[in-house]
């Protein structure tokens, strides 16, 4: 199958690290609506402009959208589902009903196949509370993230007045896990569940004690956790929290039996050194299922909740059934 | 939607508990080989004589087969399949293929829908067996059991002259678990893996070390493993070793990125106080899918693997985008 990539931040470059090292996928190239000329690509892929994407439609059989979920996505994807089969990694929890709507009157309306909000969360994660929750309807789920980078958190310091750059890291409160774990069932606020951690880089001379205070009253960000602020040297931020890792749990406790006598624990967990990498992996698997259901006639937007596991996956269902079942 | 259970041992009360707790879904029966009246069900739903299940074929949806993999399956279910939608539990992953052959034709010559395979493992196990291989090419996985207990272990034990009764633990190795998680992607002998733990009555003046060089060398089954021995009485037995617990996890490691830099671990694992009622919780879910197939007009064999996840659960497409995506 061939693989374009729509957008080259972080995300994009992942992809392309994912078609490279991908065996059932080649890689058409990279659409910008920056200058193609300024942009170097990490495999040495061709650079397009945005604007001259539609000459290649009849070369690309999935695009890969990796735009922002902002202000980019609710727009891109809809626009481009007409004309491809599309994937995207919209991760705006509360706004999906309406980009699935949207993307899939387009979808339908060009006969394409889109999948959205692919990822881990959403996706994986939303994938492992749909199974665990179909297989102990008597239970309760609970969701950590952690320990790792938020780069939303991080762009929230970093617009406080004197903050030069910052990384902050999410972090599970490990007792509480163990709670969880052992099927106690906590009601859980906000606080107990994760702890922030940031690590700051100030303006010479400026007033460190208000921007602490400031990054730990930020309504919405902070102000409901216990935070953390380490205030480091430019060079050590860069030395030491460069990596994007993140990772977390999905876990379900629930009873079966006639009187609820029997307890169970259902633990789907990540650890990632890379989290724009590993989100890219899972769009490239989702762009092989949209391939094959476009193949087999289906038409309109899909989420992971949609997509059989065999469509994820480069082998047929016979090397499946005999190698994974 | 209405089941039935063909044929009533652990795994068929765990199906009739779920189906009790389940909000939409309603027992038709229980039809056994055995005389009927001598089964009484935990939950008062009638038994009848699996001779007359042809009789009710207009008024079960799904009929959930609760028997064995070495000779029950291999027969009922292509048979079944020709006349009910029908889900099982076939666990002999090596004559799956055959297995999944056999029902095919059944269920497609009989316009039904046949789920096979359907359980933790195979089940829930291979299918993150898959998700994880899809999105981590570049990886390996590992499958651990337990700690929990092996029917098949125990089986063999009470099969030795001079025992009464047995229960046997398998136990993964917890260093080798470790190692697994950190990536360092160790070649495993069966011994490295797990250890098996056995808690044997014997008869009255036997020979306890003969029975215990029996159990250690006893090929296939414990001749690879350590294996540790504990003589106990009947009611120690009853009283501490009457439960099913199981469980056990799949972890994939892997890399991404153009050098292969960036490594991630995926694990799903399970905790389980009954082995026989979390299938059967399995069992149910697949049944919802496999009804919602068949009304879909899909007919043929299938596994997990084909199942989309959405088809498991009771809510709508709708409830599950905004809910738990």
């Amino acid at each position: 199958m061939t693989i374009a990539i729509y957008g080259y931040g972080n995300l994009g470059k992942g992809v392309e690290c994912a078609v490279y090292n991908a065996e059932d996928a080649q890689l058409v190239g990279v659409f910008t609506r920056r200058n193609p000329e300024s942009i170097k690509t990490l495999s040495g892929a061709p650079v397009y402009s945005a604007a001259d994407l539609q000459k290649f439609k009849n070369e690309i059989d999935v695009l890969i959208i990796c735009g922002g979920s902002a202000t980019d996505l609710p727009v891109m994807t809809p626009a481009l589902a007409k004309d491809f089969c599309v994937v995207d990694s919209f991760d705006t929890h509360a706004n999906i009903p309406t980009h699935f709507e949207n993307t899939d009157q387009a979808a339908k309306q060009g006969g394409k196949v889109a999948v959205i909000s692919a990822g881990w969360d959403p996706g994986m994660f939303s994938v492992n509370r749909l199974y665990a929750s179909a297989i102990l309807p008597d239970g309760n789920d609970y969701t950590f993230w952690g320990r790792g980078v938020s780069q939303g958190h991080s762009d929230a310091i970093r617009r406080i007045a004197g903050v030069v750059d910052a990384r902050q890291y999410t972090i599970p409160v490990q007792a509480t896990l163990e709670s969880v774990r052992a099927g106690e069932n906590p009601t859980l606020t906000t606080r107990q569940k994760h702890t922030r951690e940031c690590f700051v880089v100030a303006e010479e001379g400026a007033d460190l004690l208000r921007i602490e205070r400031e990054i730990k009253e930020m309504p919405n960000y902070f102000a409901d956790y216990d935070t953390t602020v380490h205030f480091v040297s430019l060079q050590q931020l860069q030395q030491e929290h460069s990596a994007l890792p993140h990772g977390g749990c999905v876990i379900r406790t629930g009873a079966t039996g006639m009187h609820h006598e029997n307890k169970h624990c259902i633990e789907y967990s990540l650890k990632l050194d890379s989290n724009p990498e590993f989100t890219a992996s899972i769009l490239l698997a989702c762009a092989r299922a949209a391939n094959k259901m476009y193949l087999r006639g289906e038409t309109g937007c899909k989420t992971m909740f949609d997509i059989a596991p065999a469509d994820l996956s480069a082998l047929s269902p016979e090397e499946l059934r005999k190698k994974m079942l």
